[in-house]
């Protein structure tokens, strides 16, 4: 008897803010690994803000989801059955197969994981994508030197948290954040080592915000959000100003399109700043090296990470509705068994 | 007796659009050189479009212009009193001491000019901060590469006709611009080089003409202008691109802000595109190099430039706004005497 796959589909496009009616689950037989394949047990889910973009009909970080196909996204599992001898059985690998129970592969679109390193799931955490994220594109693009100053807007995400300690390591002072509750504000501060963060949700005159925070501008931005936000912090970059643009949550789940004052290109010229957009995989080639520094950090106490399990693979999508909302607390992830 | 200067000044700050009485002729005896000074009897006058910022009281491109106070801006001179060794009567200099007849200097603030490598005027035109904010803004940002596309918006003006040529020097293709005028359409198609150009304000529909040229995207887009056809070009990058921001001469003389879509800056992350604004004193390093070059490629025939020259001193308010309104072809010069 086959095993049953649970597979989450798009049920629909999301108009505005996706809903749990935008997604079906439905079960068929598992795969079976044939010549050369193994199957995988996804043991962990990832959910990131990125896939919102994925799910409308236009091109945007990547190729568009297809209504009625499964959603795809970082997952690691183990191998429970293999026909390759270079993956054995009991090995953990992560991937690209997303949200279902079990996956087929012959190795040439999984990744190994050791699990003897750190838990598995930070394979599709700190030490994967996310981590990645934060390394690469706060690092290659906002360059920072000692002394810079360090804004990251949706600094309590998966990548933010991680951003703000990077820039510590680096020198950069003060690191500001800012994000979605007082109680990440806190988690910021005390154990992110941020040195001040606000709550964007409460504290909404965001030009003096930034001004109080950053007299003299900010160098370095690392921005996951946009709009507002983002507006204010160009009003008051420094000369000079290195802004590496790596999401803009604000902007994902609007019905209608914003619009935003021409000032903040403006500034880019006054103030001889630049501005950088990244998706990550250009900066594929070395992830080794990252993977290794954050493993580095981790192990020296210098770089800490919280992550918000789910139970349950039925859970996804609410898990997913929740992270944009900002109701996660740290990298939202998915247990599945 | 003393020789007479004419002092043009900022008699008010303009409110949108610039008129003539928001400057002041006014006149008052020329300096006397002192000890190591000597006296500039002023040639010609450079107008530039980054004089607008400073004519406002927030601090633009630099610091602004003081109201009642003489308006500076690149100029090229004659010396014709000296009491400085190492610049001689009959020596000519180009500085910044701006709008006016005279102006005394111990050597500190000019430049001098090898009148025999090219017109004096050169100095403030193709050779001289023009020139080397084509040469830098294009070559140092937008980093072209045979095959490359590229854009030039203002494409007419003095810095735009010379962006357009060093990018065919370097094997960019197409090269398009655009400007204001049907006539310059030609000039730029026929003595500038560029692939294809289009007129602004008759060709309106930009998204359908930046498609049209760019059926694969605008690799380096090099903008003197902002606004909707900047938005245009940026919903039209390709992956990689990289933008240099010069100008936005849309946005001067706008009495409101204008709003725009928060879209371009979206489309910079996921084209993965670069944009940096600069002012062109940052490459002051290396302005010896790019002089030689552009220098170089005039004699071997491959850089042209053209100049619209005004006679008189008092109608160079006059020509500073017929440049904001387009009226000029080629780089705006005012010839002094």
């Amino acid at each position: 008897m086959s095993k049953l796959n649970r597979v989450l589909t798009l049920a629909a496009r999301p108009i505005g803010f996706p809903k749990e009616s935008d997604f079906n689950l439905i079960e068929e037989p598992a795969p079976t690994p044939g010549d050369g394949q193994f199957l995988i047990k996804t043991r962990f889910v990832s959910v990131d803000p990125y896939m919102r973009g994925r799910m409308n009909a236009e091109r945007s970080y990547a190729d568009p989801f297809e209504v009625g196909k499964p959603i795809s996204g970082g997952s690691v599992g183990e191998i429970i059955e293999s026909n390759n001898n270079r993956f054995k059985v009991g090995d953990f690998v992560h991937g690209m197969w997303g949200w279902q129970d079990y996956a087929v592969s012959n190795g040439g679109d999984v990744y190994p994981v050791d699990s003897d390193l750190a838990p598995i799931q930070t394979s599709i955490g700190v030490l994967g994508m996310p981590g990645m994220t934060a390394y690469f594109g706060f690092l290659e693009i906002c360059k920072p030197k000692p002394g810079d100053t360090a804004f990251i807007s949706g600094a309590a995400g998966a990548v933010g948290q991680l951003v703000g300690q990077i820039a510590k390591i680096k020198g950069c002072s003060p690191v500001v954040g800012s994000c979605g509750s007082d109680e990440k504000v806190e988690f910021l501060i005390k154990d992110c080592g941020y040195d001040a963060a606000f709550n964007y949700k409460t504290d909404t005159d965001y030009p003096a915000k930034i001004r109080e925070f950053f007299p003299n501008g900010v160098d370095c931005y690392f921005d996951n959000v946009g709009g507002g936000l983002t507006d204010a912090v160009f009003a008051n970059l420094a000369q000079f100003a290195q802004v590496s643009i790596c999401g803009m949550i604000s902007q994902y789940n609007l019905e209608k399109p914003e619009m935003g004052p021409r000032a903040s290109y403006g500034a880019l010229l006054v103030r001889e700043a630049s501005v950088r957009g990244f998706l990550v995989p250009q900066f594929g080639a070395q992830f080794p090296q990252g993977i290794w520094q954050m493993a580095e950090w981790i192990k020296e106490g210098r770089i800490t990470y919280r992550e918000d399990i789910v139970e349950g693979l039925e859970n996804t999508p609410r898990a997913f509705i929740r992270m944009l909302n900002g109701e996660n607390r740290g990298k939202q992830l998915i247990k599945v068994s």
